[in-house]
C-alpha cells in the first residue's frame, strides 16, 4: 500500500480529515525529551479514532538535541503501522544529499511521508519521489505573512507558488506528491486547484488563525485525500485532546460537507 | 566574538580558506554511527592545521537515525570551541518553528552556523539571524543541474536566485548573513557579487566538479570570510586526509592570490 492509501484508508476508517500535528513545547511541557514523548504518545492515544494521520514537525523534536529525536522514533514504532506519520521536516538539498534526507525519514525513523522545499529542482525532489510507498508533500505557499515576500513574486507571468506546484507535478510520476498550502491564504488554495488535482496538506488552522470553511471550499476535489487539515496547538494542549480532535473533526466534516 | 570574526580568525590562524564537509556515507565506512564518529574524528585531527572550519551536513549523520545525532554532538563537544562548525542543514519553516531550528542548531548541537532556505521570505529568516553571535547561510545558487528549474526562473526583470540574494541581504542587519553559491556557476557567483558583499559558502569543489578557480576569482572581496570554499568526499576518502587538506588549501591560497 502506498502512503496516499494508508491515508485514504485512516480517513475512510475514521471519518476524519484531521491531522493532528505532534510539535511538544519545551517551554509548555516539563520534562525535556521523555516528557514530551509521555505528552505526545497520550495525545496520540487519546485521538487515535479521530484523527487519519499525525505529523511530527522535526524541529520540535530537534529543539531536545538527540534525545528529541529517540523517543520520535519510539513513538513512531509504538503506535500502529496503518496509521501514517507525516514527517514535517521541509528538507532540501543537492540530489545526493537528498538521498540521504530520504533514508533518514523513510527508513531510520520509519516515516510514511515527508514535507521538502522545492527550491534545488526537480532532480533533487525525485531523491524522495523514488520511493514510490512513501508520500512526498512540496511546499507551495506557506501560511506565514514572510510567504509574500518571494511565492509572491511574479515569475514570466505567473506567481512563483504557481511555479512550485508545477514543479511539484512534473516529479509526480507516481502518484506520491502532494503540496503544502497554509490555510492562510484560501485565494491561493483556489487557484492551485484550477490547475492540480495533487492532494493538498493544509497547516495553519487554529492557532495560526487560518480558515477552515474558506480553505477547504477551496481545496475539495473528489479525491477523499484532496484535503487534509493539520492542527496542532489546539489539540496538544487542549485539556481534553480526544475530544479537541473529535470536535475539529467534526468541523472539518461540516465543512466538507459544505464546500 | 561572533562566528564571522570567530572565521576569520580561523582563517588567520591556518592561511586557509577550507571548510571541510563531515558526510559520513554509511555506505563507505563501517561500523554505524559508531564508526561515522570515529572516521570523522580522525578526519578532524588529523586537518585542523588545514581547515578554517567543519561543516557537518545534517542529512549524512540523519540517516543513521538519532545515534548520528548524538555522535555528532559528541563530535563538536570534542572539537575546540574555536573552530567553528557551520551546520549544513538548509532549514526553513514559518517563524515559529524556525525558531525551534536555531534552538536546535545553535543550543542543542553548540554549532556555530548555520544553513537555510528562504522561501519562506524574511520573518522566517530573521528567527535564525537574531542570534547576532551565530552566522546564517541562505542557499542562493545550489550545485546541482536542477538548480536552474527555478533558480534560474525570471522575476520581475531578475533571476530568482538574484532576488533570493537581495531577501538574504535584507536581513542582514546584524553582519551575520551569507550565501550558498555552487563552485559549478562562477556566472552567478561573479553576479552576486557585483550586487551583494555577503559572504559566501562555496560548496561544490571536488567531486561536483566545480570550478575552484573560476568560483573564487568570481566571489574574492576585501573580506577574507567572503569566500569560504567546502570540499567533502575528496576530504573524507582519503587515504591521508590531512595531507589531502593541506594540498586542497594550498590550491585555494594560489586561486586567491591570482584572482
Amino acid at each position: 500500500m502506498t502512503y496516499f492509501e494508508r491515508l485514504r484508508a485512516g480517513i475512510a476508517r475514521t471519518g476524519s480529515h484531521l491531522c493532528v500535528g505532534l510539535d511538544p513545547d519545551q517551554d509548555r511541557i516539563p520534562g525535556g525529551a521523555e516528557g514530551a514523548y509521555r505528552h505526545c504518545a497520550r495525545v496520540v492515544r487519546e485521538t487515535l479514532d479521530h484523527a487519519c494521520c499525525y505529523k511530527p514537525n522535526s524541529a520540535f523534536w530537534e529543539q531536545y538535541g538527540p534525545e528529541g529525536l529517540l523517543v520520535l522514533r519510539r513513538l513512531r514504532e509504538e503506535t500502529p503501522p496503518e496509521v501514517p506519520f507525516l514527517y514535517d521536516a521541509k528538507r532540501s538539498d543537492v540530489p545526493n544529499t537528498m538521498a540521504r534526507y530520504a533514508e533518514a525519514a523513510f527508513g531510520a525513523l520509519g516515516m510514511d511521508a515527508i514535507t521538502c522545499q522545492g527550491y534545488h529542482g526537480a532532480d533533487s525532489l525525485r531523491e524522495l519521489t523514488r520511493y514510490r510507498d512513501r508520500g512526498v508533500y512540496v511546499v507551495c505557499r506557506s501560511s506565514n505573512p514572510g510567504a509574500s515576500d518571494l511565492q509572491h513574486r511574479e515569475v514570466e507571468g505567473e506567481f512563483l507558488y504557481q511555479r512550485m506546484a508545477e514543479l511539484a507535478s512534473s516529479v509526480n510520476e507516481d502518484g506520491n506528491v502532494g503540496l503544502v498550502m497554509g490555510a492562510t491564504a484560501p485565494t491561493e488554495i483556489a487557484d492551485i486547484r484550477r490547475l492540480s488535482d495533487l492532494p493538498f496538506l493544509i497547516p495553519g488552522v487554529g492557532a495560526q488563525g487560518g480558515d477552515l470553511e474558506a480553505s477547504v471550499r477551496a481545496g475539495l476535489s473528489s479525491d477523499p485525500a484532496s484535503c487534509l487539515i493539520s492542527a496542532s496547538r489546539s489539540v496538544l494542549y487542549a485539556s481534553a485532546p480526544g475530544a479537541a480532535a473529535a470536535q475539529l473533526a467534526a468541523d472539518i466534516r461540516a465543512a466538507l460537507a459544505a464546500a
